[in-house]
């Protein structure tokens, strides 16, 4: 589907499988309120599917999508950039995180070149090989942004074709805390100040200079938060704006998103942007040790699952949440009923 | 073995196969600390197991320990007794949450009768039917108290030697927040009012008179930290007695536990009196919202993994924490170096 067709398809919850799910819930063998946060996720769940109980969210797909930034010759990050090729290379040959958090869970790893600088062998970047220096001019054009934003779209569809039931984000690009700090600052009106993290574990000088660079590019391009593709395409990222599509895709087919990291977080932001009612398929992972992450997730009105104080990316902490996401749907399924197991009630 | 010869058989952990997970962490494709909390249980499942990569904690074993209490004759809980029974039957019918929860991350369950009330046809309690009531006497004998606590050693060696290469631990038993909340006092040096929370969800009066009581038997016992064969004698449980044995042997046999909500944690308590270097073996599954477990986690230097407002027991929040805990050891064995993997460093 495009853009347009598949923000149509996206549907508010469903109240009547919620309050179905609420019922059910009340009548199950344990105290009620007793599985906290279990509890309101099955709900929630239950609303997205329009079914009591909704589908076990299994098997999980992650896809990793992989972008440059431009933004990077503003020496936002220690990391040289060729690492983000290195890492797809990794990710495909299965020795990253990501890959062995995800046999763990049962969860394929599909990795998207959306925009890496570095040419791939075989993998050609589906948008463009790394943005433009947000600080010069706009990341990118409308028309990539729309490209990405399709890209991620198709990759939620082919991979709901495939059988997943649940989708997870995943992405990869170095320095791209900093468009995801820009795009958490745009949309939910903070301060890059207050959306600005360590990414990797950046030393006091280079965070604050971190923070200027993205207050110079707001300042330059003044994003609107009503536009999401011009936001995207002024201060986003390849990756990010596959993200937004990868999570409009999931809403749009009614299937669960594990939502990662802070990139995931500023993705998610603009997938709500072009349809709020995209935020009932979201369930936030973790939280992430970066601080745009949880102001992007309050934003949203998500809690996050996971707080280990993880800040990887690659879509671990969403794949370390996959187990309790499925384990508060599977309540729905399997728990007995007081009744049914002839246990008495206070 | 007995408690004596497993007290003896508990080693500290490992500094040197620690200092290798340390250094091994340090050379993975990943920000250095990217994995947060993941990174140091690694290294401490390293020191317990005294190799690096350690083993993966699967498969693991759940073992369910119920028991009554004499105690609930004081009211303290609002559902009746015999709910104890039927929860039991309802883990052997596979129906309750943990067997739910367990099945999603492939655990077995075992039930341990170690001291349900009402008589369970060929199952009948290891020690006793339900411990004596606190407030009016000892609630068991010190040789009760051991028994229990055997109970719980003999488990954990038969799941080990069935191939368990992990713990988790379960509890079943109405009004067993209540000697959990007395232990946990007792233990820590903390006031009744501090440990007591409200288990199922007692209302406020019952929370109050929950309180008094639990002050009552300790101002009839008095026990003394340093002698916790007294202390679970006095004001303990049969399943929390038990839990102590339980997480014992598995620190005898280097092999890690999972410890669930409030009651794990009063048995856990007990464990480290008996032996402190059993904490090495101990992970908090999570962060039960009964206060108690919060201070006994505290007390014994933990920092639980999940916190989702949990409180139900049976394991539950434990059982949650598996993938999570397989996860960071996983991470030893199967993630690619920086040289490995051709990937430059910053």
């Amino acid at each position: 589907m495009t853009l347009e067709t598949t923000v149509a398809a996206i549907r508010p919850a469903d109240e009547q499988a919620m309050a179905a799910a609420r019922e059910l819930q009340a009548r199950l063998t344990k105290p009620a309120g007793s599985l906290g946060d279990l509890e309101p996720l099955s709900v929630r769940l239950a609303g997205l599917a329009g079914a009591c109980p909704p589908p076990l969210p299994e098997p999980a797909a992650v896809a990793v999508f992989a972008g440059d930034h431009g933004v990077h010759a503003q020496r936002v990050s220690p990391w040289p950039q060729e690492v983000t090729a290195q890492m797809v290379a990794n990710f495909q040959a299965g020795g990253a995180v990501v890959n062995a958090f995800a046999r763990q869970v049962g969860a394929s790893v599909t990795v998207v070149n959306v925009g890496v600088a570095t040419p791939l062998d075989g993998n050609p970047a589906l948008v463009r090989r790394g943005t433009r220096d947000m600080t010069v001019e706009p990341a990118l054009t409308r028309e990539e942004a729309r490209a990405a934003v399709d890209a991620g779209i198709r990759t939620a569809e082919r991979l709901i074709a495939d059988g997943a039931q649940c989708l997870i984000t995943g992405d990869m690009g170095i320095a791209n805390t900093t468009p995801a700090a820009a795009l958490i600052a745009v949309f939910t009106g903070s301060s890059a100040a207050a959306t600005t993290g360590r990414g990797t574990g950046i030393d006091d000088a280079t965070h604050a200079h971190k923070i200027t660079v993205i207050e110079a590019a707001l300042a330059l391009h003044s994003p609107a938060a009503d536009d999401p593709l011009g936001v995207l395409a002024a201060v986003g990222g390849l990756e990010h704006a596959a993200l937004a599509g990868f999570i409009l895709g999931a809403a749009a087919h009614r299937v669960p998103v594990i939502v990662d990291g802070v990139i995931a977080a500023s993705g998610a932001l603009a997938a709500a942007a072009f349809a709020p009612d995209a935020v009932a398929a979201m369930v936030a992972g973790h939280r992430s040790a970066e601080p745009g992450a949880t102001i992007a997730l309050a934003h949203l009105g998500l809690t996050p699952l996971l707080d280990l104080g993880m800040r990887l990316g690659e879509g671990s902490g969403a794949v370390l949440a996959l187990p309790v996401v499925a384990a508060a749907v599977r309540v729905l399924h399997e728990v007995a009923t007081f009744d049914s197991a002839g246990v008495s009630e206070k």
